[in-house]
């Protein structure tokens, strides 16, 4: 029935690396043999993350008998730990009442994350099944921008005064009930009376401290503060930036209101370069558990502007077609010119979207790459444009052939470089994401400038 | 002289995300004049991590005029918080002594990416500098591979037995020398009597034990040990799945050797994320400091491979000559063909690149992704083969040549979507990484099957 993996003996040595393929067969057989139990034990000893990782192997339409089979299983960690797509795909099996209780067991970042992704009226109805408390905090969560800090912060932490001693703030973390504090965090925040943060104190300088002095004495003054309204992409990157652990999060008052913790970035930071690796391809979104369907979905609309561009060039060549008629020679050579200057540009490219994702372009040296990346150009379009026009001179035993795919190469690489950095330095001037689109525009231009200097250079010369 | 930035006023009210603008403009003025107390006051005030941002957007000659400057400037953490590339250049510029002062100011792991940097030479002056203890230290860690765990732990760590109470563990990490506990940390590691790591205990937990519980009662079991010989990548994939802070590191026999934190797999993570992307567009490495020669010389060897495979699509397009002289539209026509099924198979690629980049594809449903690749790269054909099919027609008012263009692109695009999903894993079955060299690979399939399907078919049906 379902494709069952190759049996195989030996137990994965790349523990925790792999996936664990030995649970995912048993898995497979369960659901083919309905057991519930015998599911239940393919899964039951793994860590949640593992345990998801298998999960996310199997098609959409076994995950689905998998939350109708067990609904249990995905009460809790599981859950938090699948990717979107799975998650969405879970929970459309299960009722209010059971997406309540395992939104009931996670932090309240993990579990505002789950509340995000339903749709407007099952999440009524799950707000409707939780705490008064949990439902306020949700909806207060959900006013923030979709991308901000505010959506990831956990509203859980320990904030103190300035005039607490090192001992008094050990006490207070020992007697504070489970629900008060977080499980597990790596500072604390000092306070002032108006709530504000001032500074943070490991637990290891709180351990090592005087028992008598006071949390001001211990301190680190704050040196990171992060916005509830920041963007969580910006908060990431200070977070790399100052190897933090954890950052405060302040309101408008700059009033302490949670705390981000460095592995929600991680998971921002791993989001984020999917993100950029898949738009300068041209692909919108990708799951593992995608359908031909969905990834038609995600990959046809930037085809067809390919498309678009493609037949743009087309026409750039037709108004050569007489040339080409009587020098066939220039069909057969005009993909080079148009296929280094391409890949040029898109080297160059890939470089600028790389230095502004990690902020390292800033008005101070913007000039200072567009010159490099202008001159770069034009050494690749010299030392290529030698080698092109040779290897034409001896194929074609045409020397005015050779110049004129000289200069072309010349030109079209130099245009690479530049296209190559302005285009995404420009998109990113006008607000957009210079991952998106980049790679289209550049290798437009690139094929334009390409087949026309090169096919017109040659009605110039040859005929 | 040098180029400095255009003034502005107003300061950067995106602290920290941007860089220092007027930091960096009175460290221009500063090189100018020759200033030492003019460049040590435009960046003493900043974190380190900052003033290495300022010095990051200086050219290589004023950031080694810097270096002669304020030798001290580099001394400690911001030359551990600077790029590869850079730091080298400000290396150059120091004497041994100058190193070896400076890595005796950080952590372990810090100081040792720095002593990896040098060249052997330099390398073996340093380590006549630093304290005995440190350089069999060094020595000790550079016999590890390359990326490997080995290079990157650090040895300072909390390591007790399973005997001691709460009280005791507090007491001892309370009464530890400077010297022999790391400045902070998230957990500590209990261990066997063999030295075998077997429980974690988070620094909130056991402030909230019974003082008199035993370690063994707190303690979490080990889920996640790192080997000293793991490669980084792998490490950090762990870090990530399992959201750790920290873990710990054995060598062969299981005994507890180091330890790994999440700042240091941050670093990780950027630089793997870096390098697929780079990758992907053929650019084997880039600085922001990299010179016209610097980028020529890691963009030129896979702009002439592209080269080596444009001449061979270009005598794939040479076989039909005398059929392109009678019917030049397939000249016009043909970069429509290649370039949709370039397309088309970069996405794929890229998907597949990333999806085993997050070890996402298994031997479980490796055979899934490239069924369903497959027949995207089908629907892709027919879907755009029906509208290029249908513009021919209108173009040219060639049944006969629409239906030429129609079948092609049908080809290509299932050829793309096979070869973007089978280049990739292939060159994961041989060991290769698969984002090297992939796209390549597959453009070159894709421009080779493209031309010779769609000038082969005009052949036989056209002439």
């Amino acid at each position: 029935m379902s494709d069952i993996p190759p049996t195989s003996n030996k137990t994965d040595k790349r523990n925790g690396i792999e996936v664990d393929v030995r649970a995912l067969r048993d898995l497979y057989r369960a659901l083919d043999a309905h057991s519930e139990s015998a599911a239940m034990a393919a899964i039951a000893e793994l860590h949640p993350a593992d345990a998801a990782d298998v999960i996310e192997q199997l098609s959409s339409a076994q995950i689905r008998a998998l939350a109708r089979l067990i609904p249990v299983v995905f009460s809790g960690e599981i859950l938090s730990e699948l990717p979107d797509d799975v998650c969405e795909t879970v929970v459309e099996e299960l009722n209010a009442r059971q997406i309540a209780d395992a939104i009931g067991k996670l932090e309240s970042d993990d579990a505002l994350h789950l509340v995000e992704e339903l749709d407007e009226g099952l999440r009524a109805e799950v707000l409707d099944e939780v705490t008064p408390k949990d439902r306020a905090a949700f909806e207060n969560s959900l006013l923030f921008e979709e991308d901000s800090v505010g959506r990831l912060m956990q509203r859980e932490l320990v904030a103190l005064p300035l005039f607490y001693s090192a001992a008094q703030t050990i006490d207070s973390i020992r007697n504070a009930a489970a629900d008060d504090i977080p499980e597990s965090f790596y500072e604390l925040y000092v306070v002032d009376p108006g709530f504000h943060p001032v500074g943070r104190v490991g637990l290891v300088a709180l351990l090592r401290a005087q028992r008598n002095a006071n949390l001001e004495e211990v301190m680190i003054p704050l040196q990171v503060t992060v916005s509830q309204n920041m963007d969580k992409e910006d908060a990431a990157y200070l977070f790399e930036k100052y190897d933090l652990p954890s950052a405060p999060v302040v309101d408008e008052a700059g009033r302490l209101v949670g705390m981000i913790t460095v592995d929600d970035m991680v998971k921002v930071m791993h989001d984020e370069h999917t993100e950029d690796l898949l738009a300068l391809a041209g692909v919108s979104e990708a799951g593992l558990g995608d359908t031909v369907w969905d990834v038609v979905q995600s990959r046809s609309p930037w085809l067809l502007v390919n498309l678009v561009t493609a037949i743009m060039a087309s026409f750039v060549i037709s108004l050569f077609d007489q040339t080409m008629e009587r020098v066939i020679a220039l069909a057969i050579l005009m993909p080079i010119v148009a296929s280094m200057g391409g890949n040029g540009a898109t080297q160059g490219l890939t470089v600028v979207v790389r230095a502004l994702a990690v902020r390292k372009i800033t008005s101070a040296n913007a000039r200072r790459v567009i010159r490099r990346e202008m001159l770069a150009g034009f050494v690749h379009g010299l030392i290529f444009a030698i080698i092109v026009g040779l290897i034409t001179w001896v194929w074609f035993g045409s020397l005015t052939l050779a110049w004129v795919i000289f200069f072309a190469m010349i030109v079209n690489h130099f245009v690479a470089g530049l296209a190559g950095v302005l285009v995404p330095l420009g998109l990113k001037r006008l607000g957009a994401d210079p991952a998106v689109a980049s790679t289209v525009f550049v290798t437009t231009v690139t094929d334009v400038v390409g087949f026309f200097i090169f096919l017109g250079l040659a009605a110039l010369v040859l005929v």
